[in-house]
């Protein structure tokens, strides 16, 4: 493990393509580590114990992961049943990231195609390559249509700073690069505009605090650490001119599953009618679902995760016990924020209402 | 100092009536050390690096400030100036708490009124009682009226479990005895009733996680800690029953100033149909105030306080710092929840709504 290395992206193949290198998001802010995968095994482990998170960025560690399942098996011809039963691990990881079983299954598709191991590995690097491309290319399109509504408001202030108030970490951490709800903000300090970001810390995990923050701090991109509890308090008093988060999975009907907290914070946007954006690749609309709050399941994690704080004591990375040793815990990973909650959605294909129709409008031949 | 002694109350005075001691509410709940105050700097410290915390308590132990202001002076006729600035000392030392400036007024009066020193001394240590016994009395006529509302629920439920949310601590650790937001559900699970309480962790400080789940562990009433951004997912799920939360300082239209994250949860409440209460004694009603969110100043402290958490760790409250050391923080102490998210009051004297006609019905001698 080489420390201390600042890669440009979250995860990336050697150049021998055998081994998977990720970030050990974990670890972050305070220490910048670089794992290897070299197998299913470590791709389900570093998914499913968040080594690597965010929607995107877990179905492209996913993709990997099937690259890796073909690359492991020596046969000359490849049992389908085995990639099939490597798929369903890989698929089953983290339950609630939608993108996470579509990459796993754009490999899959890829791989099942040709016969040979040779064409099989070949096949399933250039799926692979497909994938991280669209994502990078999706968000760089994010990016640009989400700068627009940056835009409109820097006007409307007459260029005073915007305000933006983002939660959890949907930036290039949780992508490849760019990021989903940060690349409208990226793309907006590039530009030049004058903008703020509040960022959520994100309790239990303070991806906000550790991830977000790291990032938009070495891109030079003003910002303020907030605990979630204080947007409602900052959007009473018109200091918050926008809300943009990601996804992780979203209704065909415009419910959107994210970070736990995400919903509250929509109730305040709505209560202080401030614009709440969803910024997400379409990879993670779930076509099959029509009701957010009823069928998208949840996760429940282990509760150390809330009872325990990670973070920097004496020159070490730490965690301390927060409530009384013997007092239960319990983490919900997710929640949902109904349609009717949200503004837009700012997508690749461009900025729509969170409704079926105009989703529909954008993505006409999404199969349901 | 005495480590991990348990008393009963989190403020008291030395039989001698010389010292008054409290709980350092900073470091539970690994660590229960008792602190002495013996003199008005010493209070002014405790309050304003809330090693007591929560608007009665606050209030009471800015009355024995006033008190030792009193016996410290051993002037025959202690100057009336004196007694104004340390009042003034006093009540500048947190300026969200109104009970603060109440309880301080209340002693300083007393004093006033008499004129030699061993009269002031009585009559401020008189007015303190008043002060404590009126706390105790109010909080347990808060339990008996909001034990109606648990028993309500419980009835509608069949006797199954009620689903409590709260935020904060405002236990009696926040008061004298039984507490205000604690003391309907101290009440019903005394009375056996099944009640469970979800305890909201309330970044930064964590009052929910330290000081909620230890009064609640210690009583032995079911509780789980959870973060500030689950209640939401719990609301929309049916998991929560009813919220009922304390409040440092409300208008006489019934707009309330409690623990930053309180509106959030209000907001979340409502969207969901769940009652929201807030349970306060009548001197937390600031009679000059009608619109909460442009009049009741919200203090904002150090950044500090988001940046690093304070946990167990080795057998050591230590504390760690969460974001990268350079990322700026911001921290906002209160919020205020608009009267109309309110469902209703918790007094000693009973119920009322979130509306100055209700609560004007059960204050009718209040002045203006």
């Amino acid at each position: 493990m080489n420390k201390n290395i600042r890669p440009l992206r979250p995860v990336w193949l050697t150049r021998d393509r055998k081994i998977v290198k990720i970030i050990d998001q974990r670890r972050l802010p305070h220490e910048c580590e670089i794992v290897d995968l070299c197998s299913v095994n470590d791709v389900v482990t570093a998914i499913r114990d968040m080594y690597v998170r965010g929607a995107p960025l877990i179905g492209v560690t996913g993709a990997y992961g099937m690259y890796l399942a073909v690359l492991d098996c020596f046969e000359s011809r490849i049992p389908k049943d085995y990639l099939i039963r490597q798929a369903d691990r890989l698929k089953s990881a983290r339950p609630t990231a939608v993108n996470l079983v579509w990459a796993v299954d754009q490999v899959l598709d890829a791989v099942l195609k040709v016969s040979a191991r040779q064409e099989k590995i070949l096949a399933a690097l250039e799926a692979v390559d497909r994938i991280v491309d669209a994502e990078i290319e999706n968000c760089r399109q994010i990016g640009r249509h989400g700068l627009q509504l940056i835009e409109r408001i820097s006007r409307e202030k007459k260029g005073k700073t915007v305000n933006i108030l983002t939660h959890c970490n949907a930036g290039w951490l949780a992508c490849v690069e760019y990021g989903t709800a940060t690349a409208p903000i990226y793309a907006a300090y590039d530009k030049g505009l004058e903008v703020h970001v509040w960022v959520d810390e994100t309790r239990p995990l303070n991806q906000g605090a550790r991830l977000t923050a790291w990032e938009l701090g070495r891109h030079g991109v003003p910002h303020t650490v907030i605990t979630d509890n204080a947007g409602g308090h900052l959007m009473q008093h018109g200091r918050v001119d926008i809300v943009i988060v990601g996804g992780d999975r979203t209704t065909r009907t415009g419910d959107a599953a994210n970070k736990i907290g995400t919903y509250l914070k929509a109730l305040a946007a709505r209560d202080n009618d401030i614009p709440f954006y969803v910024a997400l690749p379409s990879s993670t609309f779930d076509w099959s679902l029509t009701d957010g709050v009823r069928q998208i399941p949840i996760e429940e994690r282990d509760s150390d995760e809330v009872r325990y704080v990670q973070g920097m004591c004496g020159g070490k990375t730490v965690r301390v016990l927060v409530p009384p040793l013997n007092s239960p815990a319990a983490e919900f990973a997710f929640d949902v924020t109904p349609a009717r909650l949200i503004t837009g959605f700012i997508t690749e294909k461009g900025v729509c209402c969170a409704d079926a129709d105009d989703i529909r409008r954008l993505f006409p031949d999404a199969s349901v």
